[in-house]
């Protein structure tokens, strides 16, 4: 048993020489004294790892499939309570399922059209007649698409409204894009058609709005989805996983998560609820999303110049600006484009399904798994491909535990969160009912939402101390269809490794790993082409992402083993090398991007280098074997390490971002993410408070780095 | 051992039935297993107890506080550095001494008069005659006030300048007494004087300056502090205990706490600090004390109406409010009230001396003991008192770990914090430093500052969870000077019990307790007379507050008693019911205040009665007794029940306060603070969104009840 570190301010100096040697635990079976004394020491048996992996079942998850996709379930729906009960009577299974599983819920403000009055585009001439218009529906080409259920394409949180106005074409609604149109044409009163990528969802429209445009048009360019595949007749579902021309990507339009009317608070019956007029970060201006089939009717009429190259999709003809408004040779000239949008806020009743099993020796450590239940239409590969996931872990693990043969170490909780889909909402609430409980004793958070879109190779994103975790349970999975490579082989194959420097931070502010394939080798597609679309179904998963269900199987065992290991191994599985790694990879990143333009206002980052602190924290081994305090002391440091960056003075203006290392951030560049943009903007603006914010980022960093070396030293 | 509660929402039925019941634990010691299984299960030593009850000596503590207040020793002084080293020779002592001792340094802004150019007070006539000057220096009775580094009474951050002014008599100086003053007088130009009490240092300069005041005096009314007498030639210091004419309080001018340029960051070399204009809390017109000799002169001088019978204080003149200005029959007619106030800011290095003991099977948990080390003058009540009661506790603590006698269970870390009497700074500095780590492993803070300054009965303050253990001490410790009466007897014939409502938030956000003696059995005084003066000197404390030093030892005592209690009981001696019992109270208050007025704004208090919980957490004895894991988790949850009730986002215009039970309020009532203030407010504007936010104040309440509730229930 060997832990040292060497961990160092913000200095170069800041590494961690030496990783966790997992030992092997001194006191053994069969002697005489107490019982629990064994049980304390327990280490993970791999044994019943193997016994684990060799359980999990391709057919009993394509199973869970067929019946988790059998109807539309978006969040608090008919079809999402039919989801609801199906968890609860898998989780309450006599013979497979957990200890304990019931329902949670929580009134949250959700946004629907009007399943009466649906929102409509179209084209419409001076004289009010109208041209052209957009499709309301989805094409139909089986029985999933003709459901009645299937939620008409909208932007959820996207006001109600009917603007008209001459169309612009404005790439992907980047504040960049704007302000290249905005040199040639005047955009007040118009409505702009963007695409999909390279800018949220909701920005789209609070970029367009201060320019004066009144209406947005979001579609998906053929170029960024369908690798240029256009026609339906044999090039899109169902002859392939290619979007069809009418498919329309739905989406929830807002920038912040959880329930957007109770910040920081879990919305119940009697909770405050700010005003509906005080939510921030969704579109100002009517916006609705539509199938790039409308898209080329309206981007091919556009008039005015050629947009810029880069600008320029699939579609066979060039993409212009706009006059503002379509070509004077097109059969729309002079006609504007309307949008009669009728979304509408409504306060649901969204539910949790928790489950648990509770742990034997530390039950008041946690290791959470969990995924969102609810779609948008089907959702059989988002969510429900990481829902039958995680029905076949809790099955193959239940079934364990009703047997006697097995007991997690720690507690395991499962989660199957509602309207993830609106914004992380089910799992937001459930964190703020929880907090304190779950900030104290939350080891790791596995959540597995789409496990399976592609078949490259296992694809994985945490905190760095897990890093190592996720290879050893990688390395003793075979990947689908072979006796010999494993998924570690084969990842590496496409990866020399994960990259060091990609952080998460969820809504339960803890470790986040997504597994998931890659279907098509070769694809530039930046998801699943039936991503958010009716298209998302049983048929399509079952034919085109994963016929066999043998890559879903591969996840669930490697994400189950990961699980396994946290929950069993006597010492954490974590790696603080890892974690010191990255830090220096992002010191560097800073040290190269700031140094120079810091000094200039007098700021020195280089100080932070001469910091050094030598740290050890159980060099004894066999003190460390025989005493569970100690072990559970150790584990401690391990488990709190990723808390100790967490600052609530960080970034005020940044809801829910508490996290110094991984909070979200514009830089382009992978380092630290508030000197990041304290930087950026202090450079672009040169205001001395701007340039104090640099300095205060850096000082906060620094205080939170030294805290984290501070929990990892010895203890007194 | 049994633990139950009932814990309600908000609801009457908040209520924790049953106390913590400390069980024996079943491993006998002498048998044949690991000799760490005998360690782990070991609970509190009554004998140890008994012997350092015994070996806590009177004359040690007389001794250490003769040596303590030699000379001066305000914070950064030479006087204060004399003191570190004695703290860091005791505490390195190779029979008497602490594990490890230490010091730890930051670079603190503090603000200090001009030696060269001491601060002044005169009267002025219109020809610029001065015809009064108030003392600069209080009156020598002794060698100490003699000592050239005696500070002159100042009012520290308190700004420079030389405001000339009609002056006028503002009682206390709450808003209330300006607005008085308003209704009848144009306070524009003038000199306020001010009484110390019912309103905090800065906050008399802070409410005047709105009104056009200019300038500040603040003196110590002899009705407030010696029960009227006023003469030096019998019946005040060195004759008894009272504040001689001369006295004068001096005190840090500020409402924030830690160091005024770095908040939330600990004050290191390189650390950001804001811009000296951007510090608030502080008097923003220049401010300075004076003895209650000047304040004779100039107030029963004043012209203008008399002051409202409250207002009147112990000289045998009438108080008028001012005309504004002297009267007309006065030598002082027609003249000004003139301040040349020439206080500086400075930034110094201030140190804390820390030591520890290491803890033998929980090294991760800490106790925490401290108590500042500088003083304004000599302190040798504030607060070598309590450095002297702490030395005591160590060396004989000290004694037992080096013989091999005793080694706690947890950590004891010590702490002689730097700079207090500027704004809890040393304390709030390590804080900030080492926040994480303090965060996830403190089991209590226990603060002596003042250990002895009456003789009448022990007076504790802290979290509701730790009153037990501070009676179980009190009830094994005898008062001075009797054989069988005990700290507990002596005590409850003054109180009925402690007050179940009063918490105390302090920098470390962590239990607080705070033992003291008052000297007096009869004195209206708000506390000793010598307070903050020159007089405040080891001669003072041997003749007036406590010869023989017996109240020292018997705070000494019962200080370490608590101490070894927390550090070495297996179980964490805090009872949940005493905590419930508190917020019991203040929901009942909240109910009693709140119930109608919020109704009228649809805001239900009512309904949060609803909610009910059975909390049991560890009804299994035999479990509990055996596992070391099992207690650890216990102890976890005890441990962490406080830290349930923090939350950032409560209080985000109060500077350092989270705390949603325990903090700053304005409301006389003893209740939930947040929500006092909100709801005041509400009701004085009856604006919309401050009844939003009294909402909120109530919705996070709720939540943070019910998030300590998920705290204490069965774990999983």
């Amino acid at each position: 048993m060997l832990k040292k570190l060497l961990l160092g301010g913000l200095g170069a100096a800041l590494v961690l020489t030496a990783g966790i040697l997992l030992g092997h635990f001194g006191i053994q079976r069969g002697s005489t004294i107490p019982g629990w004394i064994q049980d304390v020491t327990q280490d993970v048996d791999e044994d019943l790892i193997q016994r684990f992996i060799s359980e999990v079942d391709n057919v009993e998850i394509q199973e869970n499939l067929r019946e988790l996709t059998k109807v539309p379930h978006m969040a608090t729906t008919a079809g999402d309570e039919r989801t609801v009960q199906y968890m609860l009577k898998r989780w309450q299974d006599p013979d497979t399922g957990l200890d304990r599983a019931w329902r949670e819920e929580y009134l949250v403000y959700l946004s629907f059209p009007d399943p009466k009055t649906p929102n409509k585009v179209t084209v419409v001439n001076p004289s009010d007649t109208v041209l052209y218009t957009a499709r309301e529906k989805e094409k139909e080409y089986g029985p999933d698409q003709k459901d009645p259920d299937v939620v008409q394409p909208y932007a959820a949180y996207a006001p109600a409204g009917h603007p008209k106005g001459k169309l612009v074409y404005a790439n992907q609604g980047k504040p960049s894009d704007y302000l290249h149109l905005n040199q040639t044409l005047d955009l007040n009163g118009t409505i702009a058609i963007t695409r999909y990528g390279g800018e949220g969802r909701a920005q789209k429209a609070i970029n367009a709005a201060p320019y004066g445009v009144i209406g947005v048009l979001v579609y998906t360019d053929p170029r960024d989805i369908n690798d240029g595949r256009m026609s339906d007749t044999n090039e899109t579902y169902p002859h392939s996983w290619y979007m069809p021309p009418s498919g329309v990507e739905r989406g929830s339009f807002n920038t912040q998560y959880g329930d957007l009317l109770t910040p920081y608070l879990a919305a119940k019956d009697d909770t405050y609820r700010i005003s509906m007029a005080k939510i921030t970060g969704i579109p100002p201006i009517p916006t609705q999303p539509i199938g790039f089939e409308d898209a080329y009717a309206l981007i091919c009429e556009l008039g005015g110049r050629p947009a810029p190259s880069e600008w320029q999709g699939a579609f066979n003809c060039t993409y212009n600006l706009g006059g503002p408004g379509f070509k004077p040779t097109s059969t729309f000239k002079e006609s504007q484009v309307q949008l009669d949008i009728y979304n509408r806020g409504e306060i649901k009743n969204s539910s949790n399904v928790m489950g648990v099993i509770r742990g034997s020796v530390e039950p008041d450590r946690y290791v959470i798994y969990g995924n969102h239940r609810d779609s948008w239409v089907h959702g059989a590969v988002d969510p429900s491909s990481g829902t039958s996931v995680m029905l076949e872990v809790t099955r193959v693990l239940g079934r364990m535990v009703k047997e006697g043969k097995w007991r997690p170490r720690r507690s395991v909780i499962f989660g199957s969160w509602g309207a993830e889909e609106f914004g992380l909402i089910g799992s937001a609430e459930y964190t703020e009912e929880y907090y304190s409980k779950l900030s104290e004793r939350s080891v790791a958070y596995i959540n597995v939402d789409i496990s399976v879109f592609a078949n490259a190779t296992l694809r994985a994103s945490g905190s760095p101390s897990a890093q190592s975790v996720i290879l050893k349970a990688s390395k003793q999975v075979k990947t689908p269809g072979s006796e010999s490579t494993s998924v570690y082989d084969n990842w590496i194959r496409y990866f020399n490794r994960t990259s060091p420097t990609y952080g998460f931070y969820g809504a339960l502010h803890l470790l986040v790993t997504w597994p998931t394939y890659f279907t098509q080798t070769k694809t530039s597609a930046r998801i699943y082409p039936a991503y958010h679309t009716a298209y998302d179904t049983f048929d399509y998963s079952s034919k085109f992402i994963d016929p066999g269900f043998t890559s879903h199987q591969t996840v669930a065992r490697t994400a189950g083993n990961v699980l396994m290991r946290l929950a069993d191994s006597l010492l954490l599985p974590f790696n603080c090398s890892d974690y010191a790694e990255s830090l220096e990879a992002y010191l560097a990143k800073a040290l190269e991007l700031y140094t120079e333009g810091l000094a200039v206002h007098n700021i020195s980052i280089g100080g932070y280098r001469q910091r050094q602190k030598c740290i050890s924290c159980c060099e004894d081994v066999p003190l460390c074997s025989s005493q569970p305090l100690k072990v559970r002391g150790i584990n401690d440091q391990l488990m709190l390490l990723d808390r100790a960056f967490l600052d609530p003075t960080a970034f005020p203006d940044q809801y829910g971002f508490r996290h110094v290392i991984w909070a979200s951030s514009k830089a382009s560049e992978p380092t630290f993410p508030g000197l990041a943009d304290a930087y950026e903007r202090a450079a672009l603006s040169g205001l001395d408070e701007d340039w104090e914010e640099a300095h205060r980022q850096l000082s906060l960093l620094s205080q939170a780095i030294l805290g984290a070396a501070h929990t990892l030293e010895e203890v007194i």
